[in-house]
């Protein structure tokens, strides 16, 4: 609970912002998974701050350390520990937050919620530094998807009123790195990257959508009647900060349409049973079907903007929030190696599970 | 885990569609709280078949008997068992459908996760009849939060492209079930009423959108970082049946806005922290913040239609899938009891769990 | 958690002593198991009550009935919830106890962890009643245990100070059932029935130890560091009612040998390891090797006699607690069906759980 | 699951025996709990290697690091991670025993759980020095209850065939640490110590009982029917490793009893409800009653003997395995501050727990 996802596959992360790290305990990995490090450290990579022009300026590393349940580069079956240290801990001054509760951040509900005690240095435990362990756990569940056939994408599909209309179908999801904002759709990609540039510019930070598609997953995976394949999905997708809205399939515009037009025909090939379109988004009853797997996650625009602010303090006396240090103008680009690794989580912890549905 | 939801107030589902009955076993709940019997009918009630012409015209009474945790009246803190018993388990003919794959729902995947052994009947397993069990025990937990002065409100928003365009904030809703749709704007609901008639003369469904709204919620209930308040919402709404996204606050609408326009500024009123504005939608860094908490949820079309489809057996031969039986053309007014059910459910978890972070 | 055990096998029990019923949920039993009714009733009738002179003369039938997650004699994989009934639910007078109490019962620390609501009849959730569902649950897991060649025995070893001192590997454990002690000695079987029946004529009480069985389990059961398997089955044991210690192996005798005697030497025999003594009773760091487990659960003299005792009553005062009703005089020999099923429940559990360490 | 244990104070261990260091994750410690980290680091000198002459010469500082979860000595009630780094990781020669199964050790159980994955460095992962992280978290349980007036005791009440016949009322549980055996009683501690020595001489080991005390536990506590307060103590207990069995209050030696002379007669005394007698040993029906909890753990001899034993590898082949290293001849007296700890994290668990059973 709390700090742990998962049911097989458990991840637990820990860490502040301003801490001496961020680190995740993985409990109920398989033995035997090669842990390729280069791998691992190249998705940290894909979220670390100063990778463009258009995110954060902040400098962070990242190097991970695996302090257990690696033994002559094979996981053993004992829990992964995990951590990645922060670099720079020295006592930066952050008294003009200490009692400040900044709008639209954590700082008020995190303090009412744990008695008025937190670390308030960038957020403490609500900043999105955390998802650093995600990305960690994430890139060695995606190792062992590898092993399955599995496939977890994500790119940008909308910067605030920016959208790519285009499906996944249409687009070469090997082209999603291929620029700073992670849309596969170069022209699109290049507004985008124009519009973030010059909300930076303004001082200010705008929302965006981020799409998943999953590949290659087996048919049966998900556990009705609660934990359905896309609740544990949406929840977390919906755990990562700054996330909104989540839909699967035909989502939110599938409201308006009719039972006729929206069932997905079934027919079968090569002895597997398919469907001849996906409004269901590889998902029925809650339970894989075979197809493609895709949802779209919403974020807000980042809280943190450089302009002056009013608000309260921990006494309740009206006081300015003042905008200081580098942070994203919008967070999409940065959040898609997060979408992929929660993916990836969700998808091998069911795996495992569905393992337990055979007796013999 | 599977058929359990919950933490603290626990909540397992059992039964099928055509099987003896539908029944829910709360583990964790306080004792001491008065059982209304009446409270919990009219909560059954609202959700049952054949209520309006515009639902299936179904006869299920759904009596339901506490079997258990009840003693004078009062829970006792031991597990709570109560069962719905089906009504007409007479053993119909529904060798039609037992090796058919119905089109959009999940008689495929759940045949292929459970190794080809399934009650067929009317889905069994995964007919929507399961959430009886849901809004009996979501009966109870509205009793306890009655108590803690909380509400849990859900209207219909939107029926097919028929979208209310007002807030919640705009409407009395305590008009929510002065309707057959259940939305509180007589107008709407009226237009609402008149679509789904005619699309139930087509022979056709459509979808819709059922807004929840919770007021009264104190401040810190959420469980950072993974069961975060909306994110734990989210899944429990996502593990409704024909559920297809989910957003709270600003949602998917918010990722145009910049944040200095999305930002809701704090400002202190009688000793309490309140916002001026509430995009946030009543949660802040997945913690209650003492806001009315607003969402979505969008509920596909509804798979069963009167038409013939084309589909496949579980040989995987070609079959003809023919509409039978009486089914809702448009789920949403039934739906409303499920979701305000759902949101007891997860806030009075959320809330018992909170008291677990004082020492004293 | 509270009414629930096991992880993957997940079993949940409800009902009171003289409520409507006792019932169980059972949570991911995988489906494909065929449902052997005469079986389980068999298993039941083990337990009940009235079964032999020696035992409590009340009368229960203990019939049972399965209302979900079976179809046509098989599981499907859904919850399977199954109830017995309580025949007798006259109001019966037990004002007599309502606010007192009963020396060594439950009586007093339910009504303080409950805030004073109970079901002080009969003892309510605190009576060994429940356990009715626990046998029924351990039915089903023997049923698939048989499938894997894992067999699970108990019987009486002491009762008293009468102590079999001959080690399972003695005795015919198919005479368990051959007497009414179930003690596979039948001389010594039949001077504990003696002992028995003269401290029945005594209205007394006395303790006694089951010792358990379990042999054709698997390499590899259990999950280290928390989960041991020895951990777990002790914990299953010790929350039977009136059970007071667990010991496996060894044991507590264990304690007075020395390394070099203790310790288990390892051989291989047609391609298997094995080990020439079992002093480690099947487990060795938690996990089973492959040997017999065997183990040896405590069980106090029941608390319930027929002479007047002492007590005070939930006001303070002193009061008189007389004995009534009819009684068990020793437990240990309908206890025998308990810890066998509780064995099969935790053996089925981590065989399950085993399932999901290895990831193809 | 697994590595973790608890269900609201749930702490997750991690590392191996020769590995970077050991390490535990506490998540849902309240916020506000001063950390004392001298009495943490005095916690681990009592089980650290090292400390007398009876105990494994081996030499480990046990020093540990904070990183997360504790901002300005305080505990924010996010996520606690504590490391203790081995501070030798050479690359000692450890290939004598890579594919060598130690008797009566984990290794061949471990190597056919995890498919033959595996850090066979000084036993890995099943290594006691796992306990390391326990008694760490343990540390921080003890600050908490300190508060609450509750104190966990430990002590040496057998070695070998060496009994302390006095009850833990007769002793001075202050004198616990006045000696290196841990008995509280000075002359049975010497006659303790010689045993010891002498095994220790012979390159043998020996076995021994650990006694637990908890005093100042308030009603409530533990939850029935399966978490009842002495089955997760006995769980917690058996997960210790080398331990064969679990009493508690009268045990074992209570069988023999009639109810009669068992039962504990209540009294009123100052407005609380007392026992006379404590033969339920603090705990009835799976709750605590208000009298102190004790209990009794028994350890086998070390399965590490100096002397070369046969064994098979992981080939089947037959091999001889020679006692190297330094290791305890007797693992009592630093298995003491475990069982302390270990009860700290129960009965704060639980005390958590029982929060939730109120609703206001």
């Amino acid at each position: 609970m709390d700090n742990s996802y998962g049911q097989i596959f458990k991840i637990t992360t820990f860490g502040e912002s301003h801490g001496k790290g961020l680190g995740v305990v993985i409990d109920g990995c398989p033995p035997g998974i090669t842990i390729d490090y280069e791998f691992i450290q190249n998705e940290l990579a894909r979220r670390k701050p100063g990778q463009s022009k258009i995110v954060t300026q902040r400098k962070e590393d990242d190097k991970f350390d695996i302090l257990s349940g690696v033994f002559e580069d094979k996981t053993t079956g004992t829990p992964i520990s995990l951590i990645i240290y922060n670099e720079d801990q020295r006592s930066k001054d952050y008294s003009h937050i200490a009692t400040k509760f900044r709008p639209s951040h954590a700082d008020f509900t995190y303090h009412a919620k744990y008695d008025g005690y937190r670390d308030y240095r960038g957020g403490g435990r609500s900043s999105a530094r955390e998802t650093v362990a995600r990305v960690a756990a994430g890139a060695i569940a995606k190792l062992a998807l590898q092993q399955l056939g599995v496939q977890c994408y994500a790119y940008v599909s909308q910067v605030g009123a920016l959208k790519l209309e285009k499906s996944y179908k249409e687009l070469d999801l090997n082209q999603i790195d291929s620029n700073d904002v992670r849309c596969p759709d170069q022209d699109m990609a290049q507004q985008m990257y124009d519009l973030i540039d010059n909300v930076r510019k303004d001082r200010d930070t705008i929302g965006g959508i981020v799409t998943g598609v999953i590949t290659g997953v087996p048919v049966g995976l998900g556990e009705p009647v609660f934990d359905k394949l896309h609740a544990e999905l949406g929840k977390a997708m919906l755990s990562i900060n700054a996330v909104k809205g989540f839909e699967y399939g035909s989502g939110f515009e599938g409201v308006t349409q009719r039972g006729s037009e929206h069932n997905d025909i079934f027919y079968a090939e090569d002895g597997s049973v398919k469907t001849k379109t996906n409004k269901s988004g590889g998902i029925q009853g809650g339970i894989s079907n075979g197809e493609d797997i895709y949802f779209n996650v919403a974020f807000k625009p980042v809280a943190t903007i450089m302009e002056d602010q009013d608000s309260v303090d921990t006494e309740g006396n009206i006081v300015t929030v003042s905008g200081k240090g580098r942070h994203d103008p919008c967070v999409v680009p940065r959040a898609v190696p997060i979408v992929e690794a929660m993916s990836a989580i969700v998808i091998l912890d069911f795996y495992l599970r569905q393992k337990t549905k055979r007796l013999l």
